[in-house]
C-alpha cells in the first residue's frame, strides 16, 4: 500500500500555473504526492514578471519568461527538465504541446487537449510521431473506482451496454462572475480563450470522457442543446446531450455551471443486460453494482471485492477516504510508469491514462456539440 | 396530525382491479387509508366468473359483470356509489369514465389518462361539463416533500427557473418478461393496450407530471428517442428527451425499465437563478434546497421548516417515514375533498390533485414524444 | 403483493385515543390499513363528554365513558367486539387489559406494556391463561426489513453474535415542551402516567425490543445511566446503557429525546463472527448486510434476495417505500391472522409480532435500568 | 486555494516506517503533500540492513541504524534535520522522542504518544521545557469538517453541550490475524508493543481525541468494558464505554475492530441545548447541523458557511472530495507553521494540532479505561 515508487523523481517542468490559477496548484500536488517527479523549471505565467515572481514563491530553481525559452534551454540542459506539464489556459495548450514533443520532453497536457479538434488532430499526430508520453489530465479517470468499473465493464460483468447516464454539474457560473475580473471565470467563458465550447469544453468534456473510459463506447452521433443561462455570457453555460453509441447503446450526457447547490457534482450510471453502475464524486470510495436479478453490492476502495486496478490505484486502506487530488496523482503516477518505460525503451501497451487520442475525441464531442446545437439538435456525427 | 376526517365514508366503487392487478390493491388502500371512502361495488375484472370471484374475495356487497351494469345499477340505487375508481389497463380508461360522468358519478382514474391524446381531450371536455370530480392518480405528487416542493416553487424561492431533470428508472422489462406469461408485463407491451407509448406511458408521464407539478411550467416542444431495448418488444422500453418549456427554461427527462438495479427510481432536480431543489422518492420524506450562495438545507416530512401543504399531507411525525402508499392516500383524500366540496355545492377552485387538464397534457407529452422519435427526434410541439 | 386478506374483518374496539392524543389515529390507521379490522366501539377518553365526542368524530357506532363499561357490555353482545385496542398512556394499560381479557376480548396493547414489572407480570400470567391472542406494539419490529435482518439472524448468516449498537434519538422534548400544557409530553414526563422511566420506557424499550427481536438473545446485565438535561424534569430525557447478554455477546443503547436534529433516528447494527447487519428507519426500506471479507449488500423491502418475512410483510414492490403505518398495520395483520387462527381452535405457534413475553422482557429491563443508574451504574441483572 | 507554502522546506527525518510498516507511507505523503518538508534522513527499522535497504528504496541521502545515532548526527550537521516523524509501533515513542528532543530538534509524533501514562507525562514534561514544538497525528482532527466543527461549538452554536456520541468501527481484526505473520496485527495485539491497551489504544484514542477536540470537554470519568472477542487474543478488541464530561455533559464511545462490515467508520454526533452536529470519516467532507428548531444543514469543505479555519485546512474547491491524506496533511502544515513559527522566535498560542497535552489525555483515558473494565465498569476518574 502506499506510493511503492518514492525516491525515484523525474524532472518536471510546468508552463502556467502561476499566481492566480487554481489548476496549476492541483498538478503540482498531484505530482508530488507519490514523490515520482521533482519540480525544476517553469514559464508559470503569460507576464515575465508574474512568471518570475511565481516561480520564486515555489522556490523553483529555474525560471523562464515563456515556453519556447523553456523548451529550448531546458532541452539543453544535462539535467534538464524530461516532463512538462501544460497547465494554461485552452487555447495555448496546443502551442506549447507541440515545442515541448520537438525539444524531445513528455508532457502532462490539462483538458480540453486543445481549443479546436483541427488542433487536436495536428497535435494527436506529432505526439504520436514523437514516441513521447503524452497524458491528458481527465484526472476522474484516475479515481480507483473509476478505474474498476471500467474493468468491470471489460470482464463482461454489465453484458452488453446498453444505457449510458453520466453529469457534471457545478454552480459557480450562475451568477456573471466573470464580470468580477475572476481569473479563473473570465477565460473560461472567453470564446478566444476557452474555444468554441464553454461549459461543455470546461466540463462537458470530463463527463464525455468519463463514460468513455468506463463503457468503452464510441459514440456516433449527438444530439445537443447549448445555452447560455446568465445573460450577457457569450459561451454555453448548461449543456444537455442525447448519444447514440456505436453498436446501439444510448446515452445523455448533462453538464451545467449553473445547478445551483451543486458543488462538482460528477455521476456516471451504466446499465447492460447483465448488470448497473452507479458512481459519483461525491462519494468517490464507492461504487454500486448491481447484477441483474441480483442485490445491489457496494464496492470500495481497496476493499473486499477491488479488483487489481482499484487496488493499484490506491493508498491507504479502505474506509480512509481518498479523493480529488489522490486520484489527479494517479495520473501523474501512471505517465511516470511509461516515461521510466520510455526512457527504457520499452514500447507502452495502452496506457491506463487518457492521451492525445482521448483529445481528439474530446474535441469531436465538442465540436460535434456545437454543430448540433446551432443545427437545433440534429443528430450530428462525430468527425 | 394524522387524518383528521376519519368516519365520513364517500361511497366508492371500482373497475379493474380483481384477481393478478397490481395497482387495484394499492387504490383500495389509498382510499380506506383517512377512512374517507367505503368500498361497497365493483366490475374488477372483463372476464364475469373472475370479477365475481374477486368481489366476494374482498367482501364486496355489490358486483358486476362489466362497468355499463355497474353504473347503470349504481346510479338508480339511493345508496348508489358517489365516485368510482378505474384502474383497468389504458386502453379501457376512457369508455368506464364517459359511463361514470354520465351517471353523475365522481371519478378517480389510473393513468395515462386515456390511450390516445384524442380520448384524452374528450373526456376532458366530458369532464368538465359534467362538473363532476375527476382525479388522475399521478400519485407522485402526493407525497408531502413534493407538494412542499411545488409550493417553494411558486413562492419564489428559485427564482426564474432555468433547467429541470426528472427521470424514473425502473428494472423489471429488463428481460422479456411479457413472454412469460406476466399479466402487468403483458398489457403494458402491447400496442393495443397500453396505447403508442410502452415506457413513456406507463412510467414517462409520471416524471413528466411530477416535472409540471412542482415547476408548474409549460412544455413547448420536446425532442425525444425511444428505444425497445429487448428483443422482440413491441413499445419503446427506455426514453431519452430533451424539454423546452415556455419561458426558457429547458430539460431533461429519462424513464427507463431496462435501467438494472434501479427499482423504482424517481428523481426531480429543478434550478433556477435564486436556488435548488433535489428530490427522489428513495428519500421521499426529505427535500433537499440550496439557496444560492447558501448552505444546503434538508427539509423534511412533517418537520421544522415544513410549509402548510407538506403538514397537510402528512399524518405522523417527522422521522417516521410515510411512502408510496400515504402519497397515494393523499390523492384520494384530496378528492374526497372536492367530492364533499361539489356535494355541498361549493365550486372548487384549483385541487391538489392532477386531473383531466394534466392527461391531456399527460398524453399531449406521450404524442409529441412518439413523433419527435419516429421523426428521428425532431423538436415536436405539443399539439 | 399487497393485502391478502381483504373483505374479512374484525369487530374492534379502542381504549384512549380520543381528541389530542396521537398513537390512537397510528393504531386506527394501522388496523384499517389492510381490512382486516371494523373499528366499532369506543372508550375514547378518560372524561365521558370527549370520549363521546371523539367517538362521533369518528363516527363510531358504540361509545362508552370508560373501559369497563365497555368490556361488560361489549362481551354480552352477540355482535360485540373480538378484540380491543388499549393506546391510554401507560398507567392505564394494564388495568384495562385484565378487563377485557376477562370479557374474552383479544388485546392490542401499545407499549410499554405497563407501568411497572409487577403489573406486566401479573397481566402476561393473565394472558397465557386466557388463550386470547396479546399483540404489544412494538411497531419497529412490523418494518419488512427488521424481519428480514431477524431471519437472517436466525438462518447464522451472522455467525455467532459479539456486539449490538441500537439507538433511538429524537428532540421534541429538547426543551421544556411538558411545561406548554402539550398533553402527550406531559404525560411522558409525569412519573405518576409514564412510570419509572420516562425517556427509556417511551423510547428506550422500542431499542431494547427492537435489538430482542433481531438478535434472538437475552439480556443478562445492565448498566447505565439515566439523565434528565431539561432543568426541572422529572424524568430521564437521555439514557446511555451498556449491555452483557447471555452467551457473551456485548452492547451498547442509547435513547434520547434531547438529541438537536434527530427526528426519529432509530438504528440497529449487529455484528457477529460471520457478518454484520445496519438498518435504520430513517432508510427503512433497506438492510444492509456484509458478509465476512465480502462485498456490502443493499438488501430492499421485497426486492431481489427478499426473504418470505419480508416479501409477506410488504404490499408494493421494490423501490416504493413503505413506512411506518405499514409496519405499524403489519403488527395488526399478523394479530389479525392470530385472532382467526384463535377462533378456528388452532394453537398457534410463535407469533411474528411481540406480545407479553416481550412486555415483561420490556419493563424488566426498564426496572433494571433505573436501579443500575440509582446505583452509579452497577451492573445489574435483569429481575 | 491550494497550499500557500509551496517551496519553503523543512528538513525531515523519519524513525519507522520502512518495509512492511503502514503509517511510514501515510506520514512522508502527508509531509510532502503541501511541499513544506524533505526528507533527508531515516532509522527506518529495527534492523540495520532493512533500515538502510529503506531508506535507499526511497532515496533517502541519510540512514541510520537507530533512532539514537541519527539524533546524534543530524544535530551535529548544519544542514541536519530540523524535525523528524516518529512511526514506530507505540512502546518506541517515547524513547526516540526524548532523543530527538535532546538534541533540538522538533517532533512529529503518531499516537498513541506512548505505551503508558507514566510515559507520556514525563514526554510531556520535556517537551515543554524544550520550547521545540511536539505535534501528535491524531490525524482525524486534520479533517476541515472537523475544524469547522469545533469552531462551531466554540461559537456557541450548539449552546451548552449535553450529549457526545463518537464511535470508531472496522472490521480488520475480526479473526486472528495476529496469528498469519501480518506485522501490522502482531505488534498492535502484543502488550509489549501497544501497551495495556489494543483496540483502546489504537483508534479508542483517535475517537476520544476527536470527541476532545471539537467539544472542547473535559472528561471527568469513564466506565468502560474492554472486551477481547476473537478466541486467544491478548488485548482487547472492542470497547464499549461511557462518558462522563465535566460540566454536566455525557457521552458514549464505542471502537471496535471486529464489526464486520465497517472499514473505518468514524463518527462524532455533539448535542447541545442549541444544536446538533453530525460527521463521519465516509462522508468526511460534509457537515451536518441543526439548530434547534431549525432546518438540518449540510456545511461542506469550502463550501458556502465555510469558516475560516474549514477554508484554511482546504486546496481544492467545494465539491472535490479531499480525504485521509490531505487531513493529516493538515497536521504537517500546521506543525510546519510552528517550527517555522519557533524558528523566529516566536512564541506559540494554542497551536490547531494536538500536541504533548493531548497524548497526556489520551493516555489518561486508556489507562482509566483499562482499570474501570478491570474494576467490572466502576466509574474511573482520569488520573
Amino acid at each position: 500500500m502506499a506510493s511503492k515508487h518514492e525516491g525515484r523523481r523525474i524532472r518536471l517542468g510546468m508552463v502556467g500555473g502561476g499566481e492566480g490559477a487554481f489548476i496549476g496548484a492541483v498538478h503540482r500536488i498531484a505530482a508530488r504526492l507519490d514523490d515520482r517527479y521533482e519540480l525544476v523549471a517553469g514559464a508559470l505565467s503569460s507576464t515575465p514578471e508574474r512568471a518570475a515572481r511565481s516561480a520564486e514563491a515555489l522556490g523553483l530553481p529555474r525560471s523562464y519568461p515563456d515556453f519556447a525559452a523553456m523548451a529550448r534551454a531546458e532541452a539543453a540542459r544535462p539535467d534538464g527538465i524530461e516532463a512538462v506539464s501544460i497547465v494554461t489556459p485552452n487555447h495555448l495548450h496546443a502551442a506549447a504541446a507541440h515545442a515541448f514533443l520537438d525539444a524531445g520532453i513528455h508532457v502532462v497536457c490539462d483538458k480540453p487537449m486543445t481549443a479546436t479538434l483541427a488542433e487536436a488532430r495536428a497535435l494527436a499526430d506529432h505526439a504520436r510521431r514523437s514516441g513521447l508520453v503524452f497524458a491528458l489530465t481527465h484526472n476522474y479517470t484516475g479515481y480507483p473506482m473509476v478505474r474498476q468499473a471500467r474493468d468491470m465493464v471489460r470482464e463482461g460483468m454489465l453484458g452488453a451496454l446498453r444505457v449510458v447516464q453520466v453529469e457534471y454539474a457545478q454552480d459557480w457560473l450562475a451568477e456573471a462572475f466573470e464580470e468580477t475580473g475572476n481569473k479563473q471565470a473570465g477565460w473560461r467563458t472567453d470564446p478566444a480563450r476557452a474555444g468554441a465550447g464553454g461549459c461543455i469544453g470546461d466540463i462537458g468534456t470530463h463527463a464525455f470522457n468519463l463514460a468513455a473510459f468506463v463503457t468503452g463506447l464510441a459514440l456516433d452521433e449527438v444530439s445537443a442543446e447549448l445555452t447560455a443561462f446568465v445573460p450577457g455570457r457569450r459561451l454555453d453555460d448548461d449543456v444537455r446531450a442525447m448519444l447514440r453509441y456505436a453498436g446501439g447503446a444510448r446515452g445523455m450526457l448533462w453538464a451545467s455551471q449553473v445547478a445551483v447547490g451543486e458543488e462538482n457534482e460528477v455521476r456516471l450510471r451504466v446499465y447492460g443486460t447483465a448488470g448497473g453502475l452507479d458512481w459519483c464524486q461525491r462519494d468517490a470510495n464507492r461504487l454500486s453494482y448491481t447484477p441483474l436479478g441480483g442485490v445491489r453490492q457496494t464496492l470500495t476502495r481497496n476493499g473486499a471485492g477491488a479488483g487489481e486496478a482499484n487496488r493499484r490505484a490506491s493508498r491507504v486502506p479502505a474506509g480512509h477516504p481518498e479523493g480529488y487530488l489522490e486520484g489527479f496523482a494517479n495520473i501523474y503516477a501512471d505517465a511516470a510508469d511509461a516515461i521510466l518505460a520510455a526512457r527504457a525503451g520499452r514500447v507502452g501497451g495502452d496506457p491506463d491514462f487518457p492521451s492525445v487520442a482521448d483529445g481528439v475525441t474530446g474535441l469531436g464531442f465538442v465540436e460535434a456539440a456545437v454543430r448540433s446545437s446551432a443545427a437545433g439538435g440534429a443528430w450530428t456525427r462525430l468527425a
